[in-house]
């Protein structure tokens, strides 16, 4: 077995490697991502939690666009605009935003995520999976123009925010 | 010739209806939309600061990822996300969240919007239809994954949100 070379100059056999990869894989769930894929980190901290806060409220109107269709008069087109703004947002890897540094701190306002978020190594990961999985069928159903299946969709997505919120978000 | 009903309850012939067509196409111009449908309009005024407060730092924080990536390490992927993010607010009709009674108040911050934005019946539907021009194209390079032409339309996609920047911001 070849010995590999690691970023830290460290020689690695293959069982390290996966050791190494698995490290990886779990503190990027950790953070909120939801694929495997680690997301791009750039900003300060107070960047990074000014940005989730502009995403979430960007995400929060187009809940409340979604709503007005399936609550009131219903346009196709809106919808679609809508859920493709959370499609784009939740398929973004915003969990990048989530850096260590920016458990405190203030965007445009004092972030409202609770330690738990970065303490717990496995549900993070989980919740934002399922945003990610209810927002990218949400764009689906929204495209097909089917109200009934939009008005399910939309609670579906809905129950998703909520999960983290319950979870991760400190009451104001 | 039919005499339509208008919601003021006034009778119009073909031609007033068509007047009152174009009216509202000059309105919706005037506030910025980047289609001639009316974007849907939720929410009270500070709300619609806020929101549109959001998404331009939205996509700021995906500008300075296609920045980081165009100067730094590509990653295909990477630009995609953020151009998608771009995209989809670009043609989510945020021209809606600038109602006449937004042209003060506070979102997370007093709005910087100038007077002018209201004023003028031309320019604002020009600037965000460049803005919309070049986002769509911004998100159609990415996907090729060229990374001389994404350098390209970055500087467009970036000379297009200076053009309201320069006309419709206020200095900070």
């Amino acid at each position: 077995m070849y010995p590999m070379p690691d970023p830290a100059g460290r020689s690695l056999d293959r069982k390290g490697v996966l050791d190494e990869i698995n490290k990886f894989v779990v503190a990027a769930l950790a953070i909120g991502l939801t694929s495997t894929a680690m997301g791009q980190v750039i900003g300060k901290a107070e960047d990074q939690i000014r940005w989730r806060q502009s995403a979430y409220h960007t995400m929060a109107w187009s809940m409340g666009r979604i709503k007005a269709n399936v609550e009131g008069t219903y346009s196709k087109d809106q919808v679609i605009e809508a859920a493709n703004v959370i499609l784009a947002i939740v398929n973004s890897k915003m969990g990048a935003l989530y850096q260590p540094n920016t458990n405190t701190g203030k965007g445009w306002k004092e972030t409202r995520v609770k330690p738990e978020f970065f303490a717990d190594r496995e549900t993070p990961g989980k919740v934002a999976q399922g945003l990610g999985k209810e927002g990218n069928e949400m764009a689906k159903v929204a495209a097909t123009g089917d109200l009934a299946a939009i008005k399910v969709q939309f609670g579906k997505l809905g129950e998703a925010c909520k999960a983290c919120h319950d979870k991760f978000r400190k009451e104001e």
